[in-house]
């Protein structure tokens, strides 16, 4: 592992394709062999916390992104022009209610990626340690967010 | 304070929570002996803007927060399932209608943090000198902003 | 060109505004002589798709732009507290539909910056290699974006 040559993701971003984006990246650099750190605050807590990304409530996520971009309210050609209403479809079919991002959360964790749940955030929101899906680090402040960030090349704020 | 080893903020959104994070980063980085800039860009300008934290104002975009969020849209359950509502208005009630920013903002300034504001965005929409704080640095292009970066291990942009 | 001492960019945000931060802060950085690369990832492909930028769908996405911003839910004083609106109609008179945002990204190709389209996204949203502008890059994964953000002193996720 090279030193001083890792990434570190501040994710603070609770939307689907946000939290994707942060995997995506996490799991590219680990795979490169590089120190990963992940450092989950403000709602991207939701990504790290148990039973979020199933059933129900994974569906009125999706929903709740498409509102977001604004998809829905322009209409269903734009819908259909990103094609991203029917990829989504596509894979809830695949995967039985399972989403792809819990899988990429996995990923990330068997190859080394830390995850490391912001202390402030969790006191703020009444969140416990219980709350949080196995594997977690535990909970770390900005003062050793940033120490990692010094052994960062790259430090990305989603 | 180590070479080449700071922190810059570029800061472009304006929404609570966005600005809060920014200025607890800003604040860890400068307790670390950092050299820390934060650079105000388009709605950022908000958070160095004067009246802009307090009272009827404060109340309002507070919503706004919320609505942009979507938690309002998915109902009351949501609403204390973060608890943040609750903790929002116990924070109120404590502060009177001063908000936790403006005291984040001081610790910042008060550690020496630099606030630069940036000039495109002050000149597209027409705000003066006089409508920020005091203590702000004077305009800044992205030039210089980049100078900064240069000399920082991390760049965020908020 | 100094080594290890570029700027990437991740544009993952389609909002006119952020888009405009992208490829102001790009143009920055190639007018310096730092090696520049886009990479456009989920709604930032808008940014260097065919036909975005002009005639009607502009005016749409302004609107959009302002709606999400929640520029219009706060009635008209907002609207003009920000002196936005009235700089964006000066701005569309005087370019005859045609945006900024076409000329800012014509200059950052002028100076260097390479656009690198994200492979995965492509793939996901069926764009392909003939809906982007001419100039732009063969298509890129996550790893080699991160080799260019490893030869690069800030890397900024937008």
């Amino acid at each position: 592992m090279a030193e001083n040559n890792g990434t570190t993701i501040i994710v603070m971003s609770g939307e689907m394709d946000k939290v994707m984006a942060a995997f995506n990246i996490a799991i590219g650099a680990a795979a490169m062999g590089k120190e990963t750190n992940m450092f989950f605050t403000f709602w991207g807590l939701k990504a790290i916390q148990k039973g979020n990304f199933t059933g129900k409530s994974f569906f009125g996520r999706m929903m709740g992104i498409m509102n977001r971009g604004g998809i829905n309210r322009i209409g269903p050609s734009q819908f259909n022009f990103w094609g991203l209403g029917r990829w989504m479809f596509k894979q809830m079919m695949k995967n039985h209610h399972i989403t792809p991002l819990e899988e990429l959360r996995k990923t990330a964790m068997d190859l080394g990626v830390k995850f490391h749940p912001c202390q402030m955030s969790m006191e703020v929101m009444e969140i416990n340690a219980e709350d949080l899906i196995p594997g977690v680090q535990g909970v770390c402040g900005v003062a050793s967010m940033l120490e990692m960030a010094d052994r960062s090349r790259q430090t990305l704020f989603i």
